[in-house]
């Protein structure tokens, strides 16, 4: 075990601040990764707040973070595809178990026995795993991925989540060239989905409560921006849409955009309202459409996916913050003040 | 034009009774049916009682009636595929638009100019078209089905609502041999949903809040029946099933059911609940599952579905009456006190 810089929470009222943590040496399978930039995922913040209590209550104290980029610093004698220097990337699983069908199918985010890279049982260590709020992580080599070298890698962070769970869905439910997508919520995930869809040809609706996103959906790559509040604009595109990326995390008319599908159209939830959506079985019958979630991605695919940003140069639109300000950024996070993603600077770790 | 008989109601209010009702003489493309065995499906119901209000209003007086059996009596000179003593049947459809994508698709369902058997505009005659609680009805060659020989036809009239509804989704979403499936509610529908499914070679399991259903439910054939009101029942089936066909046309807890789909599975709703369902986002989420709605079927697969049963011996089972008891029938629909679907003898009409 070694001693590691981090920032965590103690209780759920607690405001996140320096401390030390133990890491694990890393053993023959392991590598291990100083971490130079980890994006600020909502669900860190509901994490560190315990909003989750009902069905994945947190241990503290707690170091979130799961949108980890870094530089390989040691590999175990295992390891075949790191060595130190290298690039390299943690999203939200630190393990599963392997022998699943989901896991041999390359779907370890639907594993049961899967290890979410915070706030999961530690099978090293005990106690709980750790996230990127911290100076280093060691990783499992299975579940550590590759950063094409031509990206900016604070931007790079928030693929590791909102990259994977916005990509992943699309690919799913068949988004290629020529397919009408809307994408509702113009967040860190809808800014994503947007760049996704943009990149697989579709054609891409943005729907925005705020008409003044109008201007920077543009810009992200929609071909139109609907504002959601205009009933008359909303039924112009109704029975039009293949797919639509709903990414609001509260409760919301899913009627309405339900409405807009085509025959056998797709609306795909990845952002997890804490109240039930009421959906009209009228809404779903009337052109065999689909609701369904979808929630991050594979190990095969989060690569896939990154590998994907490196050919066509995606990345998040971030606001770089030292760790110092991330209590000052969540209370932004709360208000939706960011665009798109907060991503910590670890730099600013080292001097604490 | 000429006359025949029928049973109408006229008003929200009003009981059905006796009438006469004018029926266009064959075009060149027409066929005249005289009508054997009407099945009546719960939509007869809430369309006679204006139920539906909101989203497709009664036009009275109303002869409702989309199950159709009977026996051909006239053709038109350009019919192909009928002559006069050839048994035939009519759904749900009476005519449609014939050129939209979803025609040329053959989901003349899903036309969006399509026109329903009773209760919608009726071109030729003005007003609205009327269903078959009734002698003789007059519908374009390609609305009209081939029964097969060897089905009892009072059973084979539910098939062209009850029956395309459940085949239809069970189809679609790739019901075969050794999938595990199951049926929401013993009933019309459920009924012919426990048939299929078992014709198709799953495992079929039923849900029901009445125990003593269960023997009934075993003898169409189902593996396994549970009590939907046990919570370890249910939890023993969590995150197994391919499919499950939901038939109830109430509120009820949907997540109950979500929560027993596997990975990628789908539940489709064919009963309209009137009330939103309450879906937790985390239900979908969780396992990448799908929720869907079903609406009959197109003609091509209607006539698929016959054939189907015709191969496989499947006609509903039935409570057949004379037109004489159909108020009465309706009560007791809706106390779901029917096994499984009330029929109309038709030749009760002729003594009236």
């Amino acid at each position: 075990m070694y001693n590691t810089k981090a920032y965590s929470a103690v209780s759920e009222t607690s405001p996140l601040s320096s401390t030390t943590i133990e890491r694990r040496d890393p053993t023959e399978h392991d590598v291990q990764i100083e971490i130079l930039f980890c994006g600020i995922c909502h669900s860190d913040l509901h994490s560190v707040r315990n909003e989750w209590s009902e069905f994945l209550p947190t241990t503290y104290p707690i170091v979130p973070g799961h949108e980890i980029v870094g530089r390989v610093t040691q590999v175990g004698s295992a390891v075949t595809k790191y060595k130190p220097g290298d690039l390299a990337a943690v999203g939200c699983l630190v393990d599963s178990d392997g022998t699943c069908p989901n896991c041999k199918a390359g779907l370890e985010n639907f594993c049961p026995n899967q290890i979410l890279t915070f706030n999961a049982p530690d099978k090293h260590l005990g106690g709980v795993t750790y996230g990127g709020y911290s100076d280093s992580v060691v990783v499992d080599e299975r579940f550590v991925l590759r950063v094409p070298t031509n990206l900016a890698l604070a931007g790079t962070a928030p693929l590791l989540c909102a990259g994977i769970t916005t990509y992943s869905p699309m690919r799913h439910w068949g988004v290629t060239e020529g397919k009408k997508v809307g994408v509702v919520g113009l967040g860190g995930l809808g800014h994503m989905g947007v760049k996704f869809a943009r990149a697989f040809g579709a054609h891409v609706v943005v729907f925005t409560t705020s008409p003044d996103k109008t201007e920077d959906a543009l810009r992200l790559g929609a071909d139109e921006v609907v504002v959601s509040r205009n009933t008359d604009e909303m039924q112009k595109h109704a029975g039009s849409f293949d797919f639509i990326l709903d990414t609001v995390a509260a409760k919301h008319d899913i009627n309405a955009y339900l409405n807009l599908l085509r025959l056998d159209g797709n609306l795909t939830l990845v952002g997890v309202s804490p109240n039930p959506l009421d959906v009209a079985a009228f809404s779903l019958i009337a052109a065999r459409r689909n609701l369904s979630g979808s929630n991050i991605g594979g190990i095969p695919e989060t690569q896939e996916m990154l590998d994907f940003c490196g050919e066509h140069n995606i990345t998040a639109d971030v606001e770089v913050i030292p760790i110092q300000k991330v209590n000052e950024a969540y209370e932004r996070l709360v208000k939706s003040d960011v665009k798109y993603r907060f991503v910590i600077d670890m730099a600013s770790l080292k001097s604490e």
